[in-house]
């Protein structure tokens, strides 16, 4: 059984201690955290629900995995808006018959992402539930009026992603195929680490039209760009970076690589790598015509055709 | 079924279209909500998470009161550190075979109480979950540096409520007994209102030297104040104002009444009313001594006796 509610919360308080000077004047122990928002700043907020057996499983992810990739899905958000971390918020939900010692790797995986982007992890809630839940809220600054939306997209934008797609996917693929597969620090389906650096650099240089971060797959997000900037667009599948040991169909279906997705003007010239991580160009937003698919894909053998949104989506029938 | 997750999305965005000229920059429809935070004020933030089975029953809470709930527990906390309400998220977990009737009743009272309080649905996420799961963020302002925190109480001030208490706890007590209890829309367990007013009025006024809500119940609440402002309190069992229906004994440990607890100076002179709702003066609070108990309790025959913590706490055998 987790430990006694409270004990658990003054646990969590010790291990979260926040730094003197940092933008948190109030964090665990009120009945909300008080945050300072410098002058010129707007503040950004998501949050992420992570369900055992929807999310994760016990069987294929260790507790540090799990409270890693918990954390992972909210600062990603923040990358993708070109913003910095500043502050996230843990509502934990456990089953009683967990063992304390789940909770403290868990709570390892969460809080070593945490220092290691500078978050403070500012509150959050306990309660028993019938399986794991784990719902992070993160909130993140932005200089006012900066902030990179999915909106901004125009015709003749050209379209990048940041690493290589279908990492995560692959591995997944192992897992329901029943193969085990080690949790290597260095995998991006366990470990995946966020893109901050990159949203970062795309914002302040003024580069990056329109982002997403790819959560449910490359047909999917690309798909909102298209939805939110009112356009099409067309990507060419030879110039799509596949990661070792995925496949095309992996790398436009499947989720959680948490790479970014983003747009570009056709007069900037983007470097091949940022932060050390390679920029792939994979096609161009295009006008949206009402007898053209919203996103069509070039094949290898020269033929366009229509590429369906098919990532993941709950309470949906269709795979 | 509820309806597939882009569907419901869609349908929530649309329940939730910001009013022009709101401090929401970005609402629903991208990685992260953004929001403008005044000049001069800071920024508030809670969470509470929601547990079928756990917080509610849905043989015994109709969907709207469910919905209801969910927000009133994170606006009470704004009101609690004499904020004012900006914004919340919704994350839903909610089971495949939940019918999607359920899901627009507690969206209704969910947002109901939002429009109420002119506070915008900003964002959040949805999954499917083995039982309903509800974690709802609120943020709210304050003007800076003048939270009201757990932490301001000194020896001498004076211990104060709002409202009455015991009467979600009555309820709460007649459903265990088996009792059918109509839920009407003035009940204080069906549809709690949160004390926004008195809590900005007390701030303002600066009168608060601490406050909490009341959430878990008084015997837990008071010990918190206690606890982060090193103190210990006495109470007066025959000042403590008792909803009716309700017991001394609900009145001290049974939780979800939302009501204010607050402490003041005894220089102050509180009003018997405070937007329309009773204020009771109920303790004092006392300088902490190692012999002393944290919280005494004076009993009708003149004596005294320790006040023990005995609200709820998850994972806890005790009860």
């Amino acid at each position: 059984m987790p430990w006694p509610e409270r004990k658990l919360i003054e646990h969590i308080r010790r291990l979260s201690r926040p730094r003197a000077g940092h933008a948190l004047v109030q964090g665990i122990g009120d009945d909300c955290a008080v945050l300072r928002v410098p002058i010129g700043h707007q503040l950004l907020v998501t949050t992420d629900l992570c369900i055992e057996n929807v999310h994760f499983r016990r069987a294929w992810h260790p507790a540090e995995s799990v409270g890693h990739r918990c954390l992972t899905r909210g600062l990603s958000d923040i990358a993708a808006m070109g913003g910095k971390p500043l502050a996230c918020f843990l509502s934990l939900g456990l089953p009683a018959r967990l063992p304390q010692r789940w909770v403290d790797g868990f709570l390892d995986g969460f809080v070593g992402l945490a220092r290691r982007f500078d978050v403070n992890l500012a509150g959050g809630d306990i309660s028993s539930a019938p399986a794991i839940v784990a719902d992070v809220m993160v909130s993140g600054l932005v200089p006012s009026g900066t902030a990179v939306l999915r909106s901004g997209a125009k015709p003749g934008d050209r379209i990048y992603v940041t690493g290589e797609l279908g990492a995560s996917g692959s591995v997944l693929k192992q897992l329901y195929a029943g193969e085990r597969v080690r949790p290597r620090p260095s995998s991006r389906h366990f470990y995946p680490v966020p893109r901050l650096e990159i949203g970062d650099w795309l914002r302040s240089k003024k580069v990056a039209t329109s982002m997403i971060d790819l959560s449910d797959g490359l047909s999917v997000d690309l798909a909102h760009i298209c939805e939110e900037s009112r356009t099409s667009a067309e990507i060419i599948a030879e110039k799509i970076p596949i990661a070792k040991g995925a496949s095309l169909d992996l790398a436009l279906h499947s989720g959680d690589d948490y790479e970014l997705l983003f747009t570009a003007s056709a007069k900037t010239k983007l470097p091949p790598q940022i932060a050390g991580v390679r920029i792939s160009e994979i096609g161009v937003i295009k006008r949206k015509k009402d007898y053209r698919p919203a996103i069509e894909i070039l094949l290898e053998n020269g033929r366009a055709r229509e590429l369906k949104s098919r990532g993941w989506q709950h309470f949906s029938e269709k795979r």
